[in-house]
């Protein structure tokens, strides 16, 4: 990893901070409980990689700052809406999320229920109050494209799959289809949305999608690899949970070496999606590097 | 009931409930579970009050009724995901909704809290890809509106405080402010939406949401009531289930001769809201009729 980019990531992940933090509900605001939930669920935790993309992308498109931040957050949002969810008993029943104790642990079921919902319409109203572009239109379709990415054609999507893949055996095509929406259809509206807050032309756009379905899939991937591979206190969530599941995983398929090896050719076909753009596009390449060699 | 009343009711809910079938994901489409546990959970059941009301308001501003149909449409999306959510067992652990088996009953607990969740991003989906008035900008503001109603400082947040008041003896502000939190805000929002689908001063807006709050309000109460009188039948949920689980009401409160009283004075003050408009708003008195009498 360059020191340089390393220096970028630190400064938006720091910067990114406040911003959630401004956004989020107060804690002292009622009905308190659940806003101290919310910003439970989302404050001082995981690597940000979503916003990262987000702000590469939209340092690619020339976007302001302040409005990538927006997109970024709502991402985020939507994002940590999910884990709470899936970690309650009735989905992947987990205890431990990001180094803490869940948040229906930390809180009760019933809180962690309304402050995922809660931290859904919060990522609404983020790209509906802010502007995000010069457009309304246009702010309107990424509203769209954020709403598609997170639904029943996306990430919920993604999760119903999953539940219904337990026990079964899938065929290679089927996992990457489940991750496709699980994990990849954020991923992708995050450099997509980060992007667009910017001048695009649809044909970067269709680029930049290419290389948000290859990052995301390779992110998977590697999560994979890790699971299988990395001690509890390493990973900051309970290790081997998968397995234990009885999940079908890309290292469950392929085994830990091809899995490495998938990862390593998604990442050499993000990069070829980047080509065009030449310098612009150097910290989206770092994200790949980063996201794909992290523990490698 | 006037004749014309329930006439043009049951018009715009036979209408509504082919615009819903259009709306949801298809139960073909996959992933098919989760699209049919959507339908499930919204086709063929209640009173459709809301879109109800949303077409009313629509009427009154001139607006066209395609567009009324969206807001109504991600209105009554936004309700029953919190009812698919609300029945799960850690919520309320309802096992019958609209005389049918809840979500989580028919299907399970994880596709239910899967589809709650996509239910809310649908109707995000909605208000963001069709239009609903002229002004991209003012539709950026409705969807805003749409999310503060949904979110924790409207009806999510409703839900927390009901979920603290279990057990507590709440004073009569204490209850209104649950309620004008957990059923208003939404009630409100679809007056509002449907009327910013047309012409409408922000004068009588303000008039349209004091309308609307008072027969939030009222809903509610009347509510309560039937609540504590109606069998399990003629209710289509389970009857006396807030008493049973120890939650404050408007009867448990004031007794059922007070909370009658509170209900028609509520119905006269959303009826003074309404004087400016004269005759163009009929259908608003009908419904506030409607919901206030509509058992009594």
């Amino acid at each position: 990893m360059r020191a340089d980019f390393a220096q970028w990531a630190a400064a938006h992940q720091s910067g990114f901070e406040e911003v959630l933090r401004g956004v989020l509900p107060q804690p002292e605001i009622a009905p308190q409980r659940l806003h101290q939930a919310m910003r439970y669920a989302v404050l001082d935790g995981g690597k940000r990689v979503r916003p990262l993309l987000a702000f590469a992308a939209g340092e690619l498109t020339g976007a302001d700052v302040a409005r990538v931040s927006i997109v970024a957050a709502a991402v985020e949002l939507v994002h940590a809406y999910s884990l709470v969810h899936d970690d309650m008993p009735c989905m992947d029943d987990d205890v431990l999320r990001r180094g803490k104790p869940t948040c229906h642990v930390q809180y009760d079921e019933a809180t962690a229920l309304l402050t995922g919902d809660s931290l859904q319409t919060l990522a609404f109203q983020l790209v509906a109050e802010h502007p995000l572009c010069d457009e309304p239109l246009q702010q309107l379709e990424m509203i769209k494209l954020l709403a598609v990415a997170t639904g029943s054609r996306g990430m919920a999507g993604g999760q119903a799959i999953d539940l219904a893949s337990v026990g079964k055996s899938l065929s290679l095509p089927e996992l990457e289809n489940m991750h496709i929406h699980k994990t990849g259809a954020l991923i992708r509206a995050a450099v997509l949305l980060g992007a667009q807050c910017g001048s695009v032309s649809p044909a970067q756009l269709a680029c930049l999608d290419h290389f948000g379905k290859c990052v995301g899939l390779a992110f998977q991937v590697v999560d994979d690899v890790l699971d299988a591979e990395a001690d509890t206190a390493t990973l900051g969530k309970t290790a081997g949970k998968d397995a234990d599941n009885d999940k079908p995983t890309y290292v469950t398929l392929l085994g830990i070496p091809a899995a490495r090896d998938m990862a390593r050719n998604l990442h050499q076909e993000a990069m070829g999606t980047l080509t065009e753009f030449g310098e612009a596009a150097q910290r989206l390449r770092e994200l790949a590097d980063f996201i794909v060699l992290r523990k490698f």
